[in-house]
């Protein structure tokens, strides 16, 4: 499918990537770059990549797609410098968990090149980052959101959307506006009560003495706590309007809890458990909406 | 160790302690008590019991152990019924996720027999009820919270504490009020949390296009959401000030986060989720605190 891919970040995303395409046999060769000399040889002992080059522009080179997997207050400049690298025909995505800001870096940085640009998110991850853990079959199985704009020309869509699901995943396309609302909802404000519940326990004397008794259904919540700062706090500030938003209605929630609790109010906390649990009972992951 | 256990309460916690009690050899005999009589059949079918009992009392006659595994706010009725028809030597405890309630119930309810009650909280469970689902192995490996008060006589308590290790069980002692305010912080939040968090989803248009696109990472956060209505009312009910309290906790974590996203202060949000994640990433399931 593809000659040469450039992979500009070797983490835990971008390596997965390479794996997969190469484990599909999709590629013919990987160049990648890191800032890093220990992950680029890291990435080269794995056989991520077969050979490493020393700048974002040389993974460009040659290349017929390259994927930008750096941390989101990378993209910018990243695509800037990968601008005058590139081929007219050399698809160009990204693996962000933000969009609107990424369309707008690309449209900053890519100049003519925009058209080739498809935005990516594929719902994967791990509590782990690095490319000591990059998984051939990290996106299998998973939901890849692909967010073109108007600017976004169809034959670069097409090959977006043909790669991912030859690496499994179920590929949806929609607006980044639409994309970044709804993930303020369902991960950056999970994410970030899980962040809040953590430090609520820290802060407390004998702490550790709770930690220690906390159980499976802890162990479950508390997740997603152990992911990597530096990407959260990029993505807080590259949806800051709607993860706002998502804290006020969970906020309103809370209050309508925290009330029917103070007041012993017994039928008015089962009928809001009620109301939750049924909810939760009916979700499945990758059950698609009807649409 | 026992010649016949009196199981009151056939359900997911009970049922499990019938089998995994049977399966280690450690009772000759279990008879069974359920308001329900489908699921005192089902409890036969299972193995579960060797003979169901149509009343409270009678699950007392002739066991020298007794388990209460009912809803919280029946511990109370059911420990009255039972009071008539101990043996001075039987060993009576419960199950229940609190614990200064079910202590009080049992100093109203038990009389003389109080000194052979040992309130206990086995750190298990499941997102699904009812006998059908109970498993022997339900135990293995969790930890046991043991409640003694000043009325506890040593006799029963030790068997409390062998009988549950003997199931597996990692067996704590700690006062009842010591054990709700640290369940209050480590599971009870974290449930009341999850519960808000689903419901400020479904009151959004769009919920289930939201829900359709949320991932793994959703999954594990929200997993105790479908947990059992009338179970964690109790549970809110019977530890209200200590809920109170940790949801003040938890609002102050969650303010000082709210505040840094809206203020943009990108080393502000770093610090606090590097706080979190760092306390998440040396938190692991069954490690004891150093006591």
């Amino acid at each position: 499918m593809f000659q040469q891919l450039g992979l500009v970040g070797c983490g835990l995303m971008g390596g997965s990537f390479a794996l997969a395409l190469k484990r599909a046999g999709l590629v013919g060769r990987v160049v990648g770059f890191s800032p890093s000399a220990a992950t680029r040889e890291r990435a080269l002992s794995m056989g991520v990549v077969d050979a490493v080059v020393s700048s974002v522009a040389e993974a460009a080179q040659g290349s017929d797609v390259v994927l930008v997997a750096v941390p989101v207050a990378a993209t910018e400049s990243t695509l800037a410098a990968l601008a005058g690298a590139l081929s007219p025909t050399t698809l160009v995505m990204d693996v962000g968990s933000t969009k609107c800001d990424v369309v707008a870096a690309a449209q900053r940085a890519l100049g003519a090149y925009l058209a080739s640009f498809v935005p990516a998110h594929p719902i994967a991850g791990k509590e782990v980052a690095g490319v000591e853990h990059a998984d051939a079959a990290l996106y299998a199985g998973c939901q890849v959101i692909l967010t073109p704009s108007a600017s976004t020309a169809a034959t670069p869509l097409a090959q977006a959307d043909a790669v991912w699901r030859a690496l499994g995943g179920r590929v949806r396309h929609m607006s980044a506006s639409a994309h970044d609302a709804a993930f303020a909802a369902v991960s950056h404000l999970p994410h970030l009560l899980a962040f809040a519940m953590m430090n609520g326990i820290s802060g407390q004397t004998h702490s550790s003495e709770l930690l220690s008794l906390a159980g499976p259904g802890f162990r479950d919540f508390t997740r997603i706590a152990a992911s990597d700062p530096a990407v959260w706090r990029d993505v807080f500030l590259a949806n800051r309007d709607e993860v706002l938003a998502q804290i006020g209605h969970f906020s309103a929630s809370l209050a309508a809890l925290e009330q029917a609790v103070a007041q012993a109010d017994a039928s008015g906390i089962q009928s809001l458990i009620t109301q939750a649990s049924t909810a939760r009972k009916a979700w499945h992951l990758g059950a698609d909406a009807d649409h």
